[in-house]
């Protein structure tokens, strides 16, 4: 039952989201022993203007 | 003061929408004992290729 | 593949929690035409002094 | 380390979201005591008719 | 409309908590043009051992 | 900057904890190129009367 929420930059491929499942996924099985189809996983891309740190934009930097 | 999140694939109408906003407000409303006007939706559409369950992007299936 | 997150003020009983699990998920294979067992809920309870409207804690009114 | 997700309407210019980071760090690291380059902000946009309030979506008002 | 969640290391006192709902509702009214009444705000509380940047648990530095 | 929420069940210690936070980053890390120092996890327990799939909650079952 993890439900696993992943906030990253826009631009990824669908390739590198196949692989960044499949390795999350694969982390959460083995570190604390749930089952591989309990794992959901949700990617939300954002754009760089849609990020801040230090209260500045990443567009900005 | 319920905040719900729904995160679903993309493709749903603006009509689906409509009723799903109504009908999950009633559920909440007649189970939880909450006014109407307390209950906030914010539904988040996902593409196929942004959601993976059991390691594999819904997109592969 | 609908997941929710549903954040309301701590107090329901495991049997409302079992009621609003229901009826959300019958509103959302109703309204959107998901099946039953995709339909993944999860509760977060929260404290009045985690919740602010208008700029004020929900415990201050 | 606070982490902000911040879900508003889209339509907002990139400079509205430059002061609303800006803004929302300042009154973070005032209140409780965080450093601004601890404080992580995503916004999040969202359509009108992705919203709903009182059982009916924003686009409907 | 705007819904925020803000994610903080727990040990904040309820007045830490009531000046941070006041004015983050007021930098996000004064910066994105949003009513005051329509900014809501959930804290979420984390144990330091439930937050990891860089690989480590902020509980381990 | 990728931003990881996962929600499981309570229960799990906080070595597995460590070992969740580790793995995962170099998941991300080696999947879609990001730096370790990047990456922000933030793990929420739910209770199994928090938790509902198919319209039951865990705690039925």
């Amino acid at each position: 039952m993890p439900i696993v929420h992943i906030h990253m930059f826009e631009g990824r491929s669908v390739d590198q989201k196949r692989r960044l499942v499949e390795s999350v996924t694969d982390a959460i099985v083995s570190s604390v022993d749930a089952k591989p189809d309990s794992v959901h996983i949700v990617i939300h891309d954002m754009a760089r203007h849609d990020y801040g740190e230090g209260g500045v934009l990443a567009s900005e930097d």
